[in-house]
């Protein structure tokens, strides 16, 4: 099988980790504008050979987007109309309505399967990318019924490689919920590490202070502006709606505090303290 | 060495730990009022003996409080009471202005040295007491010049033992720079679980979603209200003072998205990136 990964990147270069570990006579393509990035996978052996845009694609059996979502929109209709009805498509974005709404009337939209791996960290880059990174995860497979039978097998058949559990749903089911369970951590721990860079001045106390707790909570807020920007204007209005929740919920725990009504914090508490259940079920 | 420690959870229960792998002839005695503790303490070998309040603490070269800081800023005054002017007590508490305003004018507040090692998990309880959780973090101690000399040799002793870096500073600034560093991460962790509860219903699809990116923010929501409501109560003003500015930093992620203005959202972004060389100093 030959496969070409356009973004050579954290996710892409996992993706071909994993793959090349299960089935040593796959062949890796890279494609990628970011000459450092493609160069970096070649000599980690990540994928076996740099490749142009058209020539890559033409070669593939199957194509990964592997880029931010933006980006990912923008090109997927270039990529299908470069494929023959023998390839196929998958893309690893965040957000999934744009990218299925960009392509819905493409003649050749059946080719593509829309593809995301709940797996992801605060680093960027080839360098970071990590075999065993998706096993155990959930892999979101959206608006299947859009997709031609023998391109969806193909993709369940990456999933299963990944040792991913696959999981199907509607794109824009898809980006409500991962506005809830993953946008929304992006930017509380955004505006977390902004907090205590605002009012801590002393840098070196964060450093000397900062427990496991505290660097467990900003951990998100080391990831990319290159790939979260775009996350957050696909997904605006979901993305909106839970912030607001949010800055609802701390105001609970300010109006707690202000008013000295500490079994109302304690209430406050032991709700939060429901998410252990469900995290450990 | 004769230790007597009041609490035998999470903290009290992973000093008795450490200090039992680097001194095997040290003697400790666990003082709790919650009966299961106790002898879950023992049976796990964390505690050589239960005692009562009265006799542990006068059989004891050091007493060490880790309950919660409402109760510690309590005890403290009738352990000094009962000490003589060769032993030496200290507490582990989350804030340290109220413990040490509650003894300020004590006979003996000499004998006790105010503490804090920067570790924890969202555990409690001694069964998840861990021998190596402190090393290479910071332990600071407060108001060291309201101590006598040999009980701060015996504390700075300890934090050796611990295999902890000593931090001298004032009891106030401590509460400060906890509420930025410590304290505010749990109330983000709290609301954030608690948003998530609110908005996704299906739990089902929380914990199938939930990557390690949601995990790793949300960790902390699970920590134990008995600890936290009196952490949050004691240091009430600073912590309030950091939750309104994280609401304004949230809020001003929310103006970005409202506006599209995502050059705004990036810097936002980039200014957030910047914990990661502070953390990774």
């Amino acid at each position: 099988m030959k496969i070409s990964i356009i973004g050579t990147g954290l996710i892409g270069g996992s993706i071909a980790l994993k793959l090349k570990q299960k089935n040593a006579t796959i062949k890796i393509y890279g494609i990628d504008q970011n000459e450092e990035n493609l160069n970096e996978a070649l000599a980690l052996n990540i994928i076996d050979k740099k490749a142009d845009f058209k020539i890559g694609i033409q070669k593939a059996d199957l194509i990964i987007i592997a880029i931010p979502v933006d980006s990912a929109r923008k090109i997927l209709p270039d990529v299908l109309d470069l494929i023959s009805e023998n390839q196929t498509v998958m893309d690893v974005g965040s957000t999934k309505a744009g990218i299925v709404n960009a392509v819905k009337n493409h003649p050749k939209r059946s080719r593509f399967v829309a593809f995301h791996p709940m797996w992801g960290t605060e680093n960027h880059g080839p360098k970071y990318a990590i075999t065993e990174s998706f096993a155990g995860k959930a892999g979101v497979i959206c608006n299947r019924e859009e997709s031609s039978e023998d391109a969806l097998k193909t993709i369940e058949n990456i999933v299963e490689k990944l040792e991913m559990h696959p999981i199907y749903m509607n794109a824009e089911d898809h980006d409500i919920h991962t506005a809830y369970i993953s946008h929304i951590s992006h930017i509380t721990s955004y505006a977390l590490a902004n907090t205590v860079l605002e009012k801590e001045k002393e840098e070196e106390t964060i450093f000397q202070l900062a427990s496991s707790g505290f660097s467990s909570t900003v951990r998100l807020a080391k990831s990319h502006p290159e790939m979260w920007v775009p996350i957050f204007k696909q997904n605006k209005d979901n993305v909106l709606d839970v912030l607001n929740e949010h800055i609802s919920q701390l105001r609970k725990f300010k109006s707690a505090l202000e008013k000295d009504n500490f079994e109302y914090l304690e209430e406050l508490i032991v709700n939060a303290n429901k998410i252990r259940g469900i995290l450990n079920k």
